[in-house]
């Protein structure tokens, strides 16, 4: 046996049984960077001061994608988010998203918020890759994870 | 001006144009990892001796969302791709994953390839989470890139 | 401050945080029209004579469009609608459609009504601007909305 | 009068209101067939002898499309659901599948599993079609329906 | 080597290369059927007569489900069908659905037609259940294919 | 006969066949009005000064939803977009957005602008409905429709 909740007794693929967990109250806060050159940062950071429109658009894909986390990540379970934000932190040679999702339900919603950084970060990407094609997307992880049988957890 | 060619002359958000862009045909091919503990690695490797399912998925998976591209990068042109393909490589301690995306067209097919990458990712991280949540997504970026005006393009 | 709730301290877009909004039955009610030439208003109403398509395939594009709120209007709540229906009223140079929402959730169903609305009416403009191009799709509002803590609402 | 829920008085279409209908739990179990020649059966099952991605991939399918059935399905109403499985028995000139589909709801969940087998059948004939462009789908149908006001039921 | 044209050369699944491919004219004609008991077929032709909902909703869907093909069948190339047209013809004790499909693309329209007669059959399923729960889908299987490398083909 | 051009001859809903039509390219500008009270539009203003969101967002599903027309409505053709652009003008007491689509194809692109342009007001309303439920949606209609068989058309 080992521990790949996903499989089935034979190996085959399926959507856990979620049907005997309690509804309790989920959250989860997940991250990840893009690194580019100093010329890309700076275009989006003068776009911040004037319109904000990269980092609007990647805050509102990031946030779309993560109500479509089922439709893309093929077991997980449908989950009614009540609430996600996306935060950017710019720095000189890149940027750092964090991005919170929250339910009341019965399993959690790390891979919403892990899809939500992913998303906010490709989204970056594509609007700035005129300018940086080598920019590299790092550090995509899950910090935290609150509610549900397991307990809390809290990236070491 | 700068060169982040998905905004307007106002800073406002756009689909650029590229109507009078010549239909060329464009391949482009990216990369990403992920680290896990060796308990999550094993389960993996075994489940591929086994029946292969975690990666199975997980190739699925990236191919149904490099189709969705466009939906889900609010400014990427919708594209006919004609081929896409999912490789995997197997480590001790983690699973690098390489997507190419080909398409004739108007527009390059980085996104495509970088979204298929990036799903295919985070549905490992999905299915293994039970055995370590601590997995990390790194190292997501373009490998090259041919076709189109711009020429080609390979990662320095 | 202002009263715009979906964007936080600094400005920024955010799906609002409805965990702790107590579960209520609600409603929402909306409509809208659309104004055409009475060519246009003869053929689609001989078509309900005859077998009603029209107004059929709108009926259903408002519907199926309801259940898709979530994935169009980038901030709203992804809501598990438990009933949706839409109404037509024939006039001789135009159409009124009226479409109602209901569920049992934490957030009010009036983006539902009124995309259900919107969408019914793109379609039929869609299936008759063979006939006439120059339709124009005017009142599309909330009439009313029940359930919730603000209370009850009716259009002046 | 007659039995068509889905239908108004007038005979539109509606989707039918579910707000007063119990939280029960509720399993769908349904199944389905797709003949081939034993070339096309043969050729599939050495695949899965070798890494099984033929069935692998139609699980994912009917999975994904369990999720998206009232994206599908007109007048179904969304479904959080909490489990679906996906079952191949492979023959010498077929394959038989089997989906389960499970959720706590307002309504059943017999479009679900319905859905899933036959997504399930139709990737199995897309993966397939090169050697055999006769194979045919049969006996999808409902197996049997538990929970809900109006009980359980088995097939005939 | 096997002809199962969408695994690679090691087993794993791939949308298999089409670049190559020449673009031509290609239709594809699918049927399917759905035999029901007498009051179920009534009760659908009656709505025929005054307003012909059923079929239109099952219509609707068939036609939409089509579009969405290259999102539900994994390995499914995008296409641009340029036409979808879908038949009924009623029994006694059933339907028969015939679905049309076309494209001037690089590859066929086989599972966009089976596709539309799939779902316009699960439609007719969903809202006829409330009457017969025992009805089956059967015979859901390509008629003829035109256009494309391999030459016309017609079911034996 | 009447010029409704996605009915069959039995007045049966169908996706019209273009097969035949010219690929030609194609240009549709579409506007619509939102009309709120003062305190709504002067929030809106001032968060244009401070970071734009509102309409950034709404800019956004615009553009997105424009992509996902022939997910929309029921008979559009699939299309392939090769540029979308959403312009608003601020008022005292409303928006108007004017939304330009472009591609070359075989079908018009007015049913893409005019997506757009209902989508962003909707958004609009959504974002700001916490201050005035009683806004109006009104003046959908298409301004001009370049390219194509049928020729230029401009609103009257």
């Amino acid at each position: 046996m080992n521990g790949l909740t996903h499989l089935g007794d034979d190996g085959s693929a399926r959507m856990v049984d979620v049907s005997t967990k309690a509804v309790t109250s989920r959250v989860a806060v997940a991250t990840g960077h893009i690194s580019m050159n100093e010329e890309a940062a700076t275009a989006i950071a003068q776009g911040l001061v004037k319109k904000g429109d990269v980092l609007a658009v990647a805050r509102v894909a990031g946030i779309m994608a993560a109500k479509r986390t089922a439709d893309l990540i093929p077991l997980c379970h449908p989950i009614a988010l009540t609430s996600v934000t996306i935060d950017f932190d710019l720095e000189t040679q890149g940027i750092t998203v964090k991005a919170t999702a929250k339910t009341a339900g019965q399993t959690g919603v790390e891979m919403e918020a892990l899809t939500a950084a992913s998303t906010a970060l490709l989204t970056i990407y594509d609007m700035a890759k005129a300018i940086d094609k080598a920019m590299v997307i790092d550090g995509v992880r899950l910090l935290t994870k609150t509610g549900g049988k397991s307990g809390d957890w809290r990236a070491p």
